[in-house]
């Protein structure tokens, strides 16, 4: 034997694979960190644009100057190239699920770009990842796609593009504090697919497609879309408590409580939450929004009650689909949304990696058998 | 601080991060090994479709019957969805190179599968992918794509779509030898793309994509292309040694030869010598093929005086450029070429990491600022 089994990671977990001035997770603290704020100081009060430039710009924020030129040629690049819109119009008549259709259609979002750097195809894949995901969406439900609207900022008119209405302000802000809480989180498995892919000196396109098809994997990161299927079944406050009491009777699992990494709180919970109050508050259905609040209590409540010292709090999958169900946003459309927002983080760590220099590549250890003798097939 | 760089391993090198039953590359003895079998032991003895039934099925080779049933199999599944072709018209009008194209292609190709597996997607894949070079190929050379023929074997089938040749067997027999020898090596940056993006449970179509875009990446594994253009450059033997005579003095490096993981010989190229040698004989512009071994012995020759003790031979690159140009391919042809051969092991690797159940998931140490005020953009 050469080789030897010692330093065997599964998972590779806790093998440091990238620095980054991107994002910090804490789990034990509840902090997550991007470009240098806390997530509760920057997702509120920044433009999505302003957490682009942050993450593509050493944690630099853009000056007002800075801001509105980049504003302008995100918007400037929103229609896709001409090839992109049959492939989803392909992909509608087989009824491919959402994030398939982002993968593809991303693939070909540089078709039209020519010569072209990193920096252009980072810029012409945010810009026309929501259109592509308003597109499909659209095109599944028999809807003719939208063009964007070079007035709208980029949350503003991701929706304009999906409902064919100009937004409240009051839902803008709401889908831009997700987008923004969204944008990164670590070394999770999508970033570190597009940093694998990057490091071969590939181009923004392969990566960034690499890392949609790691988001789609059900291990990736959680699924929004089940956590508030158990509000809509409670449907009235009074079956509350019988049901979830039922849930727990039986051993059953919570879904939207209690986190793998945050074991105190996961700080963008907070963050959701506080902005589907204020979103439904303006311009929402607050019976839904009282309702999901009511569950949510009783079941804090009966967790404590069941598993004492445990301590298992509200989860962003719950947030997430409160302020995303707020938005009009059917389940489907979570994850291909997820990506529309964690598109800038991608690019952000592309860019880290590009300027390293490396290569990343581990060694496997071999188990299998040696020197075996070749047979033809007439005598196996 | 609650993270610290300890265990920072830039591009994880010396970091295992799976174990296989695939390949063993050992660079210090010189030795690859593929399902068991020693390369020169597999490479010019098996089939293409035995050599992917051995690395998709615990390293076990088909009897008679298993072949030719899976032979069937994957020649059914040649065709290319009708969605695909107009996106490779496309991508021929804008003159993407190779490489773009068959990943955006490789996105779409089970378009038409409809409820399917991985199984079936891995046979797609490996099926299509040929059909997209050839036809891809043909589009940028102002040809129609030729539609595959299912009495013809994968190599043949490939040949067939490029040239529209029925090809002699002594070329089926070269190539075949080619895509074998370079099926699976170990946890390259794309086979390990491949598995990352497979361990989130996404689909083997994600991972292969992400593998195609990792292995264009000039980093990857070398670039078969240039390693015959001093040969071709060079053009009469008697100038040979002049010419790298001059080069030496010069101090450029001698494509073609010495190679990074392999200290001794690298196996492939013996392998792929001789595979050249053969088929040349057979079925080959011999003129090149002297001339390209003449150049060979004095850079052998002049390399052991101009750097005695660095024991520097011919790498792979110099025999897979000889034997592909032997073939009449295009220089644009050799890396998706190698894609074609390399999808075995990819495909191979995603099943036994799905086995494993696990995320690949490293962690990111944070070198960032922390608590920043948010100002905004017009106090900038």
């Amino acid at each position: 034997m050469t080789t030897d089994t010692t330093g065997y990671k599964p998972g590779l977990e806790g093998i440091v694979a990238a620095e980054t001035t991107l994002s910090s997770v804490d789990g034990l603290k509840g902090e997550l960190i991007i470009g240098g704020f806390f997530v509760e100081e920057l997702a509120s009060q920044a433009s999505f644009e302003e957490v682009c430039y942050l993450l593509w710009n050493d944690a630099r924020l853009p000056n007002a100057q800075e801001l509105a030129a980049f504003k302008q040629e995100l918007a400037a690049m929103r229609a896709i190239p001409e090839a992109t819109l049959p492939l989803l119009e392909a992909a509608a008549r087989h009824k491919v699920p959402a994030m398939d259709a982002l993968r593809i259609a991303a693939g070909s979002l540089d078709l039209d770009l020519g010569e072209t750097d990193d920096t252009q195809r980072a810029r012409a894949l945010t810009a026309r990842i929501p259109t592509v995901v308003a597109a499909y969406w659209r095109l599944l439900n028999g809807r003719q796609p939208l063009a964007p609207r070079a007035d709208l900022d980029h949350a503003a008119n991701y929706l304009y593009m999906l409902t064919g209405e100009t937004p409240s302000a009051a839902r803008v802000r709401g889908l831009e504090t997700y987008l923004n809480t969204v944008s990164d989180h670590g070394l999770n498995a999508s970033t570190f697919t597009a940093r694998v892919i990057i490091s071969t000196q590939s181009d923004m396109v392969s990566a960034i497609v690499g890392a949609i098809g790691a988001l789609k994997g059900p291990l990736h990161g959680g699924a929004p879309g089940p956590a508030l299927d158990m509000v809509f079944e409670i449907g009235t406050p009074e079956k509350a408590e019988p049901y979830l009491r039922a849930m727990l009777d039986r051993g059953d699992r919570l879904m939207g409580f209690g986190h793998r990494v945050y074991k105190v709180r996961d700080p963008r919970a907070d963050v959701l939450a506080n902005a589907a109050e204020k979103m439904f508050l303006a311009d929402g259905d607050m019976r839904l929004y009282e309702l999901a609040k009511h569950v949510e209590g009783v079941a804090i409540r009966l967790l404590d009650e069941y598993k004492p010292g445990r301590n298992l709090r509200t989860n962003v999958e719950f947030f997430t689909a409160l302020l995303l169900h707020g938005l009009e946003f059917e389940t489907d459309l979570f994850t291909p949304t997820f990506a529309v927002g964690r598109v800038a983080g991608w690019i952000g760590h592309c860019f880290e990696q590009q300027r390293t220099g490396r290569l990343i590549r581990p060694q496997s250890v071999y188990i299998g058998e040696r020197e075996r003798q070749w047979t033809p097939a007439e005598a196996r």
